[in-house]
């Protein structure tokens, strides 16, 4: 059984981790750790994420949640993460950090943490749109300047932001795949006499609606067929359970940096 | 059986209707109308078809052509519409236009001779795109406020504007049922810090890939569900099937500018 | 402000009227009532619905529940079903029902009681799903026989029917719609040489995937083109935002017997 | 520049060949083979096929056909094409088999000319799903057994079996990808009381309607998110295409058998 600190337990990201851990056979809760004067401070951890018990008291005192553990789990925010990193670095133990909007200073901190322990790092860390950056790369070679690429996305309507990070990444990786220059060839709508569309476009287009959580649709076509890779995210479960696929798997690794195409093995064999 | 005369009858969108006639059992080929210096002059309208000869010739004469009909069915284009639907209110004949690009100078010309015999005019013959018209008309009433509302079209990579004109007119529609002025709601792309989504905004997103015919989906989305109506045309067919079916419908009513909303008895019941 | 008792108020879906009630600025929760002996009884409904308190205490007593109500909103489940519909005609306050699973004795009640107050009970309370009923049935019509009919419904892996009750009511409707015996067009699978599609029949599929909370598509595609009607629910929401819809509707009608096509306003005018 | 020898020149398939070379840079028809008493013989293969003329004229005789190509592409049917496979061997020539119906016999007399010279054989062509083959193999197995599989399918209202060969090889490829035996775990659709979904299941679901050339959906679900993975064909010529991409590639090989999947370089790194 694998040992799993949460840091931001009682957070909406370290609630559903905790839940995963629950549902999970090989790892279980050994640590729940909060900021100083969260209110959720003194609680049993499983139950405050709307499990059963688990025993485990949320705990403001780093050492203590630590104690004991094989691997911490991040989810407790930019201001606090490299703190849990540290003690992680001091302890020798592997890190799965979901923390996103870090400083770029304090990412290059990491990387000089992740000299001395594993450290998987991801802005993403739900398998399928891993898997979806995996496959939209691998298509993208096969297919080639035959098909025409466009990426639709939907999120819901408090987002402020468009494209979403996902979509913007899925854009790169198919931009690289194909060799063309991202700052040249992505379009985010088109109104009026656009004119037949250029060979080497690729269009991305953003959906606001409803509570949608997330979907992402590669859609490659041709002359007489069409390839559509889409991924749907209805609750942060996915990012949850990948986080604990990820401690799984960084727990007997060699210090460095990895993300969740090192977990899922889906490392590009021909950069 | 209705006997029609097909106008344009040499020409893309004619050869399909003298399809969907032959497809037809009520309706029947009478007459083939093409303009003077085209190719197919004298040959057999069915045979050019690409179907089995139906005995009828295609002319320049348009008296010819017109003998023995009880419907025009005209997809001869701008330059020879107004001369067709001429002859056809001379001869108290109902007409059927598919043509489209008229001047407004001529579309005041049609609704003049639609004080003499009854027509069809319509810019998108194809049944199910009216329906969506109609759905999306009665959905958008039903729900109101509530439901955040995206129009999603995709097209081949030829097409030179953006969005379709069936997009355009979905918006129309979906704007004034709820009561919205189009020339304020619309949006055709997102990109940026762009801020939570405004209550009343409406997206058109032009997807161009491929050889895609013509697809096109009225999303509304709330919290916990959404409603997706979809269109998707992969042949032209649709169009003739139609145009068929408003020469059907057309033959016994009385003077009038109609269209295919009213063909189908989708008129909105309450403007 | 219309004030409704809430009646299975602690229960899954009696929360989530809560919750739609306060979205909702016309309605408001005045009574909360449940079964002797639930856990809830004494606690604020609000607070148990995880929202703000709101002030209303739950409780078995069912006078005071009603008192002061406009109309009463159940999901108590088929057991306390008519007692609660019982109170409600004794004091001449509207009705919505939700509860399903009464037997057909019951039923039988509720219409008798149904001669004193109006009642708005149908076993789907979605807006939306209301809408793709009403809309399959339109686009049915128009159609006609020129198109192939087939439902395809997804739903969660825990489901123990299929197909669900929506698809077969989509069934029943698009059957009826097309002047078919639903009893000899269904089709509920293809395995083997199954032969050319005959005409009339119409497919039924059920998907059953992860945690999916129910989609329907009712397909409709001919030579050329298709229409796809899709219904997507990611929560429970929509079912108590349409109980909200159904009891702001029934507060002022006359007594009767009424579902949501009725509340919507879908009745079709051309039975 | 590959020059090609197109056998079943005239047939439907043959025809979108030389429609697909004639858009190609790299390859151009130089013979045109087709059946003895074929009514196409003696006339100019690109006219035949609807294009400008190419000066190669359809012929009985295969010598003169095969006289100075550098790969043979055939679709001449299962009567033919040993004789055309036989006629390549003969000469050293690479060949692309796209026949089907081969008897097992006649599949093994083309597995021993296979050790004389190339030859491409596959069931379907479509660069399209033979990438929708590696990257359900690939997804299945990243995935494993936390996610759901589902297969749907969707064809045309002529066709005689279900589900599909290709939905068939799909749930080959995942059954065999997630350790399944496919004779215990598929299930072909679900009506009445059926419990819930046992794990390893993999429904497969056959939807006929209209004209749909082919549509194939692999859907993975599990909680909170799901991959859908689907091709869509709108016209033969994604295959013409795959025949063509076959015969540029195989045109320097070693003698041996080989399938899209090689072509496509998406053969398993890890079978």
């Amino acid at each position: 059984m694998i040992r799993v600190v949460v840091s931001g337990a009682a957070g909406r990201m370290g609630r559903q981790v905790i839940a995963a851990i629950s549902d999970d056979e090989q790892t279980a809760v050994s640590g729940a750790l909060e900021a100083v004067g969260n209110p959720a401070l003194g609680r049993d951890a499983g139950a405050f994420a709307g499990l059963v018990e688990n025993g485990v008291v949320i705990t403001d005192d780093i050492s203590a949640a630590f104690e004991g553990a094989d691997v911490v789990i991040d989810f407790s925010g930019p201001r606090s993460s490299l703190a849990v990193i540290a003690e992680a670095a001091g302890r020798g133990m592997p890190a799965v950090s979901g923390t996103t909007g870090l400083s770029d200073e304090d990412i290059g901190k990491v990387g000089e943490f992740a000299e001395e322990i594993p450290i998987v790092m991801t802005p993403n860390m739900s398998v399928g749109v891993n898997l979806l950056f995996a496959i939209s790369d691998e298509v993208a070679r096969v297919l080639g300047d035959d098909y025409d690429v466009e990426i639709i996305e939907a999120h819901h309507n408090q987002k402020v932001d468009a494209p979403s990070g996902t979509a913007r990444r899925l854009f790169e990786i198919v931009s690289r795949a194909l060799r063309r220059d991202p700052r040249q060839v992505g379009i985010y709508g088109r109104e009026g006499i656009v004119g037949k569309r250029p060979r080497g476009e690729i269009g991305i287009h953003a959906v606001r609606a409803g509570d949608i959580v997330g979907e992402h649709t590669v859609l490659f076509a041709s002359e007489g067929d069409r390839v559509e890779l889409v991924h749907r995210l209805t609750s942060r479960m996915p990012l949850a359970r990948g986080a604990v696929r990820a401690a799984r798997w960084v727990v007997d690794k060699d210090p460095g940096l990895y993300d969740m195409q090192d977990v899922l093995a889906l490392r590009r064999r021909h950069g």
